[in-house]
């Protein structure tokens, strides 16, 4: 405790590796680059051996690729693999692939299950294959049955390592074991009690074991088991059941309620991390992108997006195009209809935005719904005439025409009103149709308020001022 | 260990309280509603007694207003008041200030220290006053110290209650006094030691204590404690110490380096959760919105960002505006001009939601940072071309005019540059600014993209086809 600062963690040198803001501190980093470009392995190792994990995964990703490449080379069989785990997908993946698969055979050895995982389910088919045929057979097997299981599954998170005891054992036992137990794993908060068929029958909290006397009998203090997960679960739902019950850890079990591993909370963190960031990026159009990514790889995945929104703005213009004799007699709408469109956009959005969220988080339900509903048509259509009433005003002195000030607020109402309607009903059917509602939303949405924007604003000009 | 469903919970009288979605299960909720409208107490007490707090916050929020008070009623002291930690921020003040405040000061006396912060530092500062008058001594200058801190900060969020011991106590004389001491908090996975003066030495975790013999000093099995929290510190950042850290709890030290309280994982995933589902809803221009909100509540906050993206708008308007005779002589450029403005705002979305997303997150920093900026640009370039072609040869081929194709592509181009450009730096420059780069970052954004995008394709057209 000799820093002010929870953040700054001391080496031995007196160095900080972090700033007072938490990033990884410019001396630090300078210091490190030196011994790279020196090639100086004994300075490197000097200066890294200490790091946490979350440490050297920050330092890097802060290198440029030829920095990150000299690194790994330079520390070779003294990089902790770890560390890894704590990168993006896509820069683990290409760090992994650029390491010979003995390498990484060598460096997964070291690892608890869950983080071995990790670092084989995105690889090549092949390579993973290779890495595992060098792995000890108890790791093996244990890495191909939660490989086996679905991508981000519980199967897929859990670690396999955890302490499991009898319900005939006292407390006494209990504690006696763990004490002349070598191998136990690195961090743990609760044990589990199983029957002889490996079959879970409860758990017991460290506090609780502490608490009891050495006779007291395990069963006496067993919580039988309310919130468990099976390994197929998706990583999702786990989530919310360890969000809602305020978890630490859960057992997972198999198909035949067999006590097959555990899940903690800081793995769920990461998780809950994903899925909101997953939420973010797909209502922003940009699936899985990393901020790491390559230039050619993040146009690729932009492309398609963009594509898709080209579509619907043809649909738009063809829209419009239905009203070009109108424009021409009447260039005002031309200027005006960008916004109609734009207040719908931007109303839609808001109440998509809080729909999406609200569906992911399980806040609208079969309860609610109809409310939910009924609630964001009474507030689009509130909005809409207050908008209309102000927008209507504007265009009328502008143009120095009331008609016209009438007509921009008429459509303004219905744009909005529509918005509203969709920006709710297009997430909960997407939502119902099993599709994710924040991947298709924008985009639904963004073609709802363009179209029914224009066609309002332009049909109603046409028809009021007799322009066709 | 009956069900299959992890989610399902038993009841005594063998009725489900969640379905296999994880939702309040229909059949249960009609249950209640039919005690509730029989006015049937017992009933009820029986339905919901065993319920789980986050089990007990959402049946709240399933119930419409009318129900709601009437549960409440009904239940009266019965009423456990930590469920309404788990309900909407503003839902939880709507009830709390429906009920008297001796009703509530009964309610918070059996409260955890956090829990009832969570209910009292919404409120109006008289009605808090008279609450905390009403609660014994010792709860009331711990409630107030905690109140006392900033809004979201450590010293709001932490637990008072937690174990410390001195430094010369053995592992047995910690064990023995656990055992004996009734008033333990309620869970805990490490105890803390300190000096005379209460400062913080270190900790241990109960896995170490539990694997370590009675004689052993706990000296010996101390961890010195590198990852601790100073009580002003905001909740984000102690977001970010525990996710990077992979911490469990963290201690909380006043000013003087002395333990005054306890962070735990539980509350700092629901801060990881406000915080992502915050700047989901800045992206999305809605604010501390709630699907419990009202119609009124929604409309106001809601308006705000409405007006804004309407000023943005006209300002687009008027850049039409001063091209209108070009669009009156080629009525086409009204027709195409929405999909040079929608594809920028498109493109400078996703710039924009990786570049929030990184920097909440910490991924860009001075060291990636140049890298990031021309990443961003050489994207949107290398989309910009692709799309002016394709774009250009539809309108092109559509309005058989080869020259309105070439027209479109350039201005595409030069759109997509800046809204490459503005994308990213107008993030970066509000995170410079100390403002929150996900509140007004989107408005700027279609400002820039709909005006340049405006601006481009009817300047060129007007130069290219001398229509001015």
């Amino acid at each position: 405790m000799r820093s002010d600062n929870p953040a700054e963690i001391a080496l031995s040198n007196d160095l900080e590796v972090r700033d007072e803001r938490g990033l990884i501190a410019q001396d630090y980093f300078d210091q490190v680059e030196a011994a790279i470009e020196q090639r100086d392995r004994e300075l490197l190792l000097e200066l890294t051996q200490d790091l946490h994990e979350a440490d050297m995964g920050d330092l890097i990703e802060a290198f440029g690729p030829r920095d990150r490449q000299d690194f790994l080379d330079l520390l070779a069989e003294d990089f902790d693999f770890s560390a890894l785990t704590e990168l993006d997908d896509s820069l683990r993946l290409k760090i992994v692939d650029a390491l010979p698969n003995e390498v990484v055979a060598e460096g997964v050895k070291e690892l608890d299950s869950d983080d071995a995982v990790i670092i084989l389910e995105d690889m090549e088919e092949e390579d993973r294959e290779e890495i595992l045929a060098q792995l000890p057979v108890m790791d093996r097997i244990q890495l191909k049955r939660s490989l086996d299981f679905p991508e981000d599954s519980a199967g897929r998170r859990m670690q396999t390592e955890f302490i499991a005891v009898a319900p005939f054992w006292t407390v006494g036992q209990t504690i006696d074991y763990m004490r002349e137990t070598i191998d136990l794993p690195d961090e743990f908060n609760q044990i589990f009690v199983i029957d002889p068929a490996h079959r879970l029958l409860g758990s017991v909290s460290l506090d609780t074991l502490l608490r009891s006397r050495r006779p007291t009998k395990i069963t006496e203090i067993m919580d039988e088991t309310r919130h468990y997960v099976t390994a197929e679960e998706d990583q999702e739902e786990v989530s919310r059941l360890f969000e809602r019950y305020d978890l630490l850890s859960a057992a997972v079990v198999d198909e035949s309620e067999r006590l097959v591993g555990v899940l903690t909370i800081d793995d769920i963190v990461d998780v809950i991390h994903e899925e909101a960031e997953e939420d973010i990026k797909r209502l922003g159009g940009v699936g899985d992108e990393e901020i790491t990514d390559t230039v050619i790889e993040t146009v690729r995945s932009r492309f398609t997006w963009l594509a898709v929104n080209l579509l619907t703005a043809i649909l738009a213009s063809w829209v419009i195009a239905l009203f070009d004799s109108t424009i021409e007699q009447m260039v005002a709408l031309a200027v005006l209809m960008p916004i109609v469109a734009s207040m719908g956009g931007n109303a839609a959005t808001q109440t998509m935005t809080v729909a999406v969220r609200a569906l992911a988080t399980q806040e609208i339900d079969s309860f609610n719904m109809m409310r939910v509903v009924s609630r964001e048509v009474l507030v689009a259509l509130l909005n809409g005439a207050a908008f209309a009433v102000l927008v209507g005003a504007i265009a009328g002195f502008w143009f120095e025409n009331f008609d016209l000030g009438l007509v921009i607020g008429a459509a303004l109402v219905i744009n909005l009103f529509f918005a509203g309607l969709s920006g709710i009903l297009i997430p909960l059917g997407l939502e119902k149709l099993g599709a994710d509602p924040a991947v298709a939303s924008s985009v639904f949405i963004t073609t709802v308020t363009d179209v029914v924007g224009f066609f309002a604003f332009l049909g109603l000009a046409a028809w009021w001022f007799g322009l066709v």
